[in-house]
């Protein structure tokens, strides 16, 4: 459907229809008019985005890439960007601020009022990925001696230029979080009722401070089903409140960054197409480069091995499947175990549950790995039976110490503090690969080479 | 805090406190004593789960696990059962009855009205992962020849048993959607406007059908920022909305299923701790023995080249490095692109341009590797210098070939239609180990034998 739209759109920008593409734009929900703008090139960009109602645009804003949010603020004039700003939510227009040159920075502070400027300075300030930087000041606050009707009538006068007026906030003179009402409770409720009567108290309240990690408001917004945080200071004063889209947005940057650390990416923050070829060979250089010179460990052994190696025909062949075997065995565990500690499924507590649950599971696993293995080399194999149940063998012990290493990585890297996410598959495979060939040649030389 | 709590009340049962147990359970988040509930023995967890306010039960139950809800359902007399059902939003009612043997669901159904039954039989038939699933029955229906004082006041009759009063749905008398009207429209409009004026028609309203796959219906909440979606019949009839703390859920449940996949772990809806061991290993050995099978073919491409390896000193020693390099490189660019393509930043459309920052990044991470590795052996090895100029060499080869592979794999798994998350670092590992021994080889053969 919206194909259809968007051509129908680029027909008529071919044509210079503006009146017409105004029509159909204003129609738009913001975000596929969004969509469509990002498809132009920026003059057509620039000309089509004039053209839209106000509050399109400003609603139209937040969701373009930033370098489209730049040129359309280095295109406007200081009025039109007055305009734009004001009708801007504060957490949208930090966010852009963020990712601009100080220069834009300067001119649109330039093009706002004393107070709003003072507080974007503020919030610019608040560290990367912290509680403050992603939130807005633009909630409902109420004093807790309103009744019902009176607060709905301030809601009325002040609510458009909230962000959200499904949760009041309670606030004391000094402004001190004193309790939260939720708009439902507001309609339902009589109207002459105190709003003291019927908020959530502050010590019921999930709040937040300005320093908070992002990745604790959206584990707690998800816990407790939240639209909304506030965010407090320390003398627990209301600074603002993050939205559920903006946790929405968190999860979902919370879990790239598990991925990419889970294969050794140094996470980035921009997406894939947008990161320039050395930025992109930077994040990953180092950790290739580590797990590389680790790897020359596993090869030394194979190294002073050489001689029974070629003095025992079929052992070599084995020793890619066992380290590949070994590697994915730990890598299963590791990643099961990473997500249940991300999701808070898994606690450090539970340590000892999980090693036995892993080590049944390896067990399990393990054998019937090795007998189908057995299997196979007796049916297609032509080396002696002795070196079949050395690697089979060899095979059940690598499964057990990959899972049991698996299980145990993460979760001793969350007890030091670490990230656990660190300790997956690839990470895995190096150190179970060094082990399983320890395993397997000691076997190897035990039972093989002295008969 | 809650720790504190908790010790509180433990020590409070201990003592059958139970009224000023009550008094303090009354006044905590219904999330936190679903919590402390399920810290208890089922017996205990019984008798305190009864002393609970009748509203405060209601809201608890969702959060409890499944096996203690059905031990509260078994125990409940029928009145009591008929009561908890009511006061239950549809959605967690079908939630808990997918989950329980068919005797508890004949028994709640027998204590609910017809309508209701009905209703939840009609659910209970909804595919699993599909909007039907997941929906709820209970939100705000207005007609759209009202006016706004005569909406508002709809919404105070009627919305206590509303799951979200926050978007209201306009309908037809036969029921077709034909607009929604966000609360805060409602609030901030004058009181006799009509609502037909004020509500966003329906061809601007995102909605899905009751067969729409879960994923999809959180890729539009996350796109277009919704805190509830409607779903839809063929016939465009309103049948039930899904609330953004489902779409959470489904979000970390999508998200799951990805990291599982890519450690080619066989997805399972239940929590690491609460899945047995039988089932865990049932999950993880169908990849663990195909993998094992296909690394066999590694195996026989080193037996075919024995000669040559106990021929030239120090070729062996690189095999483990070789392949652990190839498979980190691969599985680095596979992780990135999978992502890129669930967050829909990249599309299949982008192949040409993924592949071709692919390429440029492996160059340089393979020129890195390859020099650091020339530099290491001529350091610390002790062969000859032929041998190492083909180790990098290989090692460049290995890594540009494990980087297209990378992200030509998932890219084409999306276009068969097929889950790109399977083709991750353990499947590429398989394929890039196989075809880098074969570079290796390849090029010892041609560099090293024939001197």
């Amino acid at each position: 459907m919206e194909e259809i739209k968007f051509q129908e759109l680029f027909d008529l920008l071919e044509n210079n229809h503006f009146a017409k593409m105004k029509a159909i734009l204003s129609e738009m929900n913001e975000v596929d008019v969004a969509e469509f703008l990002q498809e132009l090139e920026t003059e057509k960009l620039l000309l089509i985005y004039r053209i839209l109602p106000k509050d399109l645009a400003a609603d139209v804003f937040p969701y373009l890439e930033t370098e489209n949010q730049q040129a359309i603020v280095e295109g406007y004039t200081d009025k039109e960007l007055r305009v734009l700003i004001d009708d801007l939510f504060l957490d949208d227009t930090v966010d852009f601020l963020e990712e601009v040159p100080a220069n834009v920075v300067r001119r649109v502070l330039a093009n706002t009022d004393a107070e709003t400027r003072s507080t974007i300075n503020r919030f610019l300030q608040y560290p990367d990925n912290s509680a403050g930087s992603i939130m807005t000041n633009e909630m409902v606050e109420l004093h807790d001696n309103l009744t019902v009707n009176q607060a709905i009538e301030n809601i009325r006068k002040t609510g458009v230029d909230k962000e959200t007026i499904y949760t009041c906030y309670c606030i004391d003179p000094s402004r001190h979080l004193i309790g939260i009402l939720p708009l439902k409770s507001l309609i339902l409720a009589d109207g002459n009722t105190c709003v003291r009567d019927i908020m959530d108290d502050v010590d019921q309240v999930i709040s937040v401070k300005t320093h908070t990690d992002q990745e604790e408001v959206a584990a707690l917004a998800k816990k407790y089903d939240l639209l909304t945080i506030p965010v407090v200071d320390n003398e627990n004063r209301l600074v603002g409140i993050i939205t559920i889209d903006d946790i929405v947005d968190i999860i979902e940057e919370e879990n790239t960054e598990d991925f990419e650390k889970m294969a050794l990416v140094h996470p980035s923050e921009s997406e894939y197409l947008k990161t320039g070829v050395f930025k992109l060979a930077k994040n990953r250089i180092l950790w290739l480069l580590i797990l590389m010179i680790s790897g020359t460990f596993t090869g030394q052994l194979i190294d002073k091995f050489q001689g029974m190696l070629s003095l025992v025909v079929g052992l070599t062949a084995s020793i890619p499947m066992l380290m590949d075997t070994g590697g994915n065995s730990g890598g299963q565990t590791a990643t099961l175990i990473i997500r249940g500690l991300a999701l808070g499924d898994i606690t450090v507590k539970d340590y000892f549950k999980v090693l036995w649950k892993e080590i049944r599971v390896a067990a399990i696993c393990g054998s019937i790995l090795a007998v189908v293995n057995l299997g196979r080399l007796f049916i297609f194999g032509h080396a002696d039976a002795k070196v079949y149940l050395v690697t089979c063998g060899a095979m059940f012990c690598a499964v057990v110490f990959a899972k049991t290493i698996g299980c145990t990585l993460p979760i001793l890297a969350k007890l030091c503090k670490l990230d656990p996410a660190l300790m997956a598959g690839p990470m895995i495979t190096t150190i179970v690969d060094a082990v399983t060939l320890m395993i397997y040649f000691g076997l190897a030389s035990v039972f093989l080479l002295h008969n």
